[in-house]
């Protein structure tokens, strides 16, 4: 489905009077990125101005008056250019919330009170799947280990997979080859893109269960390229490689879809998150059985505020998040929310780990740490955002070219 | 939901190197305009400098390639300020082909064949609801009659009810007066907005009950307002009133909710559409039994291709279509997929009605005709989106006012 991406971001500076800064971006594929810069212009005027502590005593009404503009709200509502504007936004404010306090976002939010967490929470339509009262438990039963937890990301990080060795347009050989790369960093989970031919889907996955032996995670991504009863049938003769998880087999919309797939497919787990667009969606995947793995991503909901509430419902749903990365300092942002998650939340990494390819790291200011096959946990203030300026005046979209 | 619209369009002419003009429009409520302007530059490149006769050879293609162009499907895929622009580039197209011909576009359709009708379809994410040969059946059915329902179209026109009487924020004589000029001009069929104060929507409902007679259809709409629960508990004291149908109850999103609020509220029938994104959304509500009316709109989805879909959907779950219009130029635009459905699919008016709002009409240089509570059928070649030139001087924006 993404045969020629162009990565691309759009960059956000949230600016104080004082000159502090916050940092956030919408990551597209390139075309079109023109029109997610339009949208987070048209919610800016929304935006300046403000007096900063009224926006950090208040980060979910911040995030409602974003994404409920009257006027606004008809170019979604809650999802597509216009939520990603507002995913932008909000993550530039945490950025800033978070540098204010001097602590990485992950811990900021792991350091909330059980009561200011349920607060970011917009329940309005929520409540049939996840009342305020029952997030309020959630976090009071994970309150007592939070510290334990949170020494132990410091000193062990978090659990990764690896996407690198997966693309389509890649050899066997270099499979092969990236695959045991992976293996001697530290991975014991990988991921293959499939779906565009079956005879390759079988080759390659039978050549990456023969490199990896059969203790190895290998999870098949199909970008959403088939149709129901096409993913069921497809999925029929990869089922002998035992893979781990199917990715986006079809449609992201498709509620209903994914939960007829995971009947069929099954011990094969359902993955899907990168394009679900907000939590009324998670809500229903999660309400409809059709998920196994919750892949949240940092901007496709809005940002920090509403990945709140989809960890929520993944925690009240007993569902694990293994959120999306790549693309553009998306590994940078979304380790703090499985972060969060483990200290805060599901208390738990079990069946747990985040994207990771090793890709444009260089241009952030404070990269994502690997070692053996772990995000350690990052230390900087902020959400991990920030560019290096030297990058961001080479690559700056211009007329004729950067 | 929306407190102060500032209606305004971006508009789409495509002009031929031969001179012809095809006009389509993708309504917004005002702020984010300009992000659905460029959203639409962001693909006109795909469009610019293709053969007129390879596209309109092939307008399942062209939709295909449109919103599913590997680089811009990131910004959806299939849903909000990208799938919108399509939507106007499509109705442009689909303009210029009834100029083409020299037919209103329902009647372009009406006359294409069961199986040109089919190839329009993207049935990707659809089979497992609807597959080609079922949509075939369905249109081959309908296709003994379709002379006589066209001659009955353009003698007798087609149902419409009116929302002018309802807006939130008029007094309660005004509602009164309006009801009763709206059944002095024909109509039976009224819809008032509710869900901002329950008091209020009591003693409105009442009055309109009161003033119409218990044979009218009042229908109310609350614009996503509530939670399922919430929208299940407000509708009881409404519902001694015998309203026809509760549109939009809660988010626009969730399937399921509506699935859940219809089976609490019946017999209030359940309506949503002007909202519902794509055609795998509706698929999905109308699997899961969650709606009894199909609000489709013109350019929330991608266009008259992706509605002839949406129709055929409808016929299959045996759902009548009531399109949502209002707005600018929606009830010129949608009125031609109401009456494509009459004539070549359902064959059928009953519990089926346009939205009709005495709003804007003035600067259509084909507005819709309304007579006795019925849209008559146009004649004019085309879609109906062509503004008159000197209201698109006048009111085309500047960033110093029009």
């Amino acid at each position: 489905m993404n045969p020629e991406p162009d990565y691309s971001a759009a960059y956000v500076v949230i600016r104080t009077t004082a000159g502090r800064e916050g940092f956030g971006l919408a990551f597209t594929v390139g075309r079109g990125n023109d029109a997610q810069v339009a949208a987070i212009e048209a919610l800016a005027p929304l935006v300046i101005g403000l007096p900063l502590p009224d926006v950090l005593s208040d980060l979910g009404g911040f995030s409602e008056m974003l994404t409920g503009d009257s006027q606004l709200r008809w170019l979604g509502p809650y999802k597509g250019v216009i939520h990603m504007a507002a995913a932008a936004i909000i993550n530039a404010t945490w950025d800033l919330y978070g540098r204010v306090e001097d602590k990485p976002v992950w811990r900021l939010l792991a350091e909330m009170s059980p009561q200011q967490l349920v607060d970011l929470v917009d329940f309005r339509y929520l409540e049939d799947a996840l009342t305020p009262a029952e997030a309020l438990e959630i976090l009071e039963q994970a309150q007592p280990g939070r510290g334990a937890r949170q020494a132990d990301l410091i000193a062990n990080g978090y659990p990764a997979y690896t996407t690198t060795p997966g693309w389509l347009g890649y050899t066997d050989d270099k499979l092969v080859r990236l695959a045991k790369e992976a293996v001697a960093d530290g991975f014991d989970h990988i991921k293959l893109k499939v779906g565009a031919d079956l005879d390759t889907d079988i080759r390659r996955l039978g050549l990456a269960r023969e490199t990896l032996g059969p203790a190895a995670r290998i999870a098949i991504d199909a970008n959403q390229a088939w149709g129901v009863q096409q993913a069921i049938e497809w999925l029929e003769p990869l089922a002998r490689f035992d893979p781990y998880w199917i990715e986006e087999p079809t449609s992201p919309d498709d509620v209903l879809g994914h939960a007829a797939i995971r009947d069929a497919v099954a011990p094969i787990k359902v993955a899907a998150g990168e394009h679900i667009h907000n939590q009324v969606m998670f809500k229903q995947f999660l309400q409809a059985g059709a998920l196994d793995v919750v892949q949240l991503d940092a901007s496709r909901v809005a940002g920090v505020t509403e990945n709140v509430a989809v960890i929520l419902l993944a925690a009240k749903y007993g569902v694990p998040i293994c959120p999306h990365a790549g693309g553009v300092g998306l590994c940078e942002m979304v380790q703090h929310l499985a972060m969060f998650d483990y200290v805060a939340v599901s208390a738990s990494t079990d069946g747990r780990a985040i994207e990771y390819i090793d890709h444009l790291h260089e241009h952030f200011v404070d990269p994502v740490v690997i070692r053996d096959g772990r995000y350690l946990a990052p230390s900087a203030p902020g959400i991990g955002a920030e560019m290096h300026r030297h990058s961001v005046d080479t690559y700056r979209w211009q007329e004729d070219g950067p």
